[in-house]
């Protein structure tokens, strides 16, 4: 790369830090990117830092020592994540979306990028401190949000299958019963899919009862890996019984009755674990 | 928003642009936001465009008019795109990927979230030029090459299913024969996730005779929808007929012996359609 200006250079690193979150960039990588020294590229982090810090895109962290670096962990502010929950609820109030059973159509806000990027960013944000080795859901749903989470917090997802049309190699199923109707049925992950010990952050569309999700808690336990957390985009309220405890929530469906078309949504817990920066 | 010197525009212009692929944004946003002279805006402009352009990470396309301003469309240069293309040709080419049937163990890499956004940036810029509406793939390991692509694109995606644990609302269904065995199989889409008249680019991971791919081409005819084109990570040399004419393939899968764990993963085609900018 030829040598650059300063304005050339804060492009194409913020453009790289965006790429690489939650990675350790050394500051030997910029300095020879854009032959430029150090303390010139320690100037650039600081406006950047300043930046990102001030709008709430993340935190740029200085890691010291020989294998320092910068690492850039994506975060959202409160007034942003206030708006994209509102936008949620907003969006999920509205009662062409119910479903026979009490289910909510949400294809459209779960077949989009942008929205399902913010999503992750949220998720990203709240997990920034916490060590995570990888995303796992539970195929179709969950996997829009899976990766958009992976993505922000630069770690892997494991995809766990309800059917068989596997060809993924050695499987481990188990089985669990589904909450609402507390039949017995069969979850499988691909061995290879997900490294032993690992720390695992659990995401899914929907929870109802949970049980879909205590199954994929305890699937967990088969390749000795740790539970980090568990993130929803929509809980629903109406349940006697929780499978799960402790959950991120970004709305929550209050009532919905299929007869009458009503649907009540809300926001769920997640603002009120959103560090005040 | 506080009042801000060059140096922080250009890190917070390069920001929102990158978030907002394929969507034209005004001047008047970026002035209003920065309070800054409509002239300054312009000047921050063209460094982020020569320094976007000559990285190749995408151009800034300027909209003449009222209703005009500029557009990020990602692109990916030559070198980048044969390295990735390298680096999958080079992650491929391994025996233990080699699984019953002819098929390949790619979880691993489905999985990495950094890898599916560079392969989707990668199939962006190929598109750029291309009128495109919506992203359609099958569940489920198609879903996050489609998610990339949707991302860089700026537009929807569609996800059929082939199972039957569908809460999606009215469906529209099609038979198809699967182009390995002549299965008869039959696949699915919520009539509400695919606008009528959508213009349709189709991915999967992995094609052999082109059967599934062949199902959702037919499965656009339902939604009076047009095929645009069509890409997979993996496209299999080893078949008699190809039921698809016309597609992009990451990848090239020339040999694969089951018995002799013997495997043969070369480039696809999809450098050969890359503008040399």
């Amino acid at each position: 790369m030829k040598k650059l200006k300063r304005s050339g250079r804060l492009v194409d690193m913020t453009h790289f830090l965006l790429q690489h979150p939650h990675e350790i960039v050394s500051l030997t990588h910029f300095s020879e990117r854009y032959q430029a020294a150090k303390s010139s590229i320690s100037e650039d982090l600081v406006i950047i830092k300043d930046m990102f810090e001030e709008e709430g895109y993340g935190a740029l962290v200085t890691i010291p020592g020989a294998s320092g670096g910068v690492k850039f962990m994506p975060k959202m502010n409160k007034q942003e994540a206030e708006q994209l929950i509102g936008e949620l609820v907003q969006a999920l109030n509205k009662q062409e979306r119910i479903l026979p059973g009490g289910y909510l159509y949400m294809m459209d806000l779960l077949g989009n990028p942008k929205l399902m990027h913010k999503v992750g960013r949220l998720f990203a944000a709240v997990l920034a401190d916490k060590e995570i080795d990888a995303v796992m859901t539970v195929a179709t749903k969950g996997i829009p949000l899976a990766y958009a989470v992976g993505h922000y917090l630069g770690v892997p997802v494991s995809i766990v299958r309800r059917d068989h049309r596997i060809t993924e190699g050695s499987m481990v199923s188990i089985n669990y019963a589904s909450g609402s109707s507390d039949r017995i049925q069969t979850m499988t992950l691909a061995r290879r899919s997900l490294a032993p010990g690992s720390k695992v952050f659990i995401v899914d569309d929907f929870m109802k009862a949970g049980g879909t999700l205590r199954g994929m808690v305890d699937l967990l336990e088969e390749f000795e890996a740790d539970l980090v957390g568990i993130g929803v985009l929509v809980e629903s309220a109406e349940v006697s019984e929780r499978l799960v405890d402790d959950y991120l929530s970004l709305t929550k469906l209050t009532n919905v009755n299929v007869r009458e078309k009503v649907i009540d949504v809300t926001e769920g817990n997640i603002l009120t674990k959103l560090e005040t920066s």
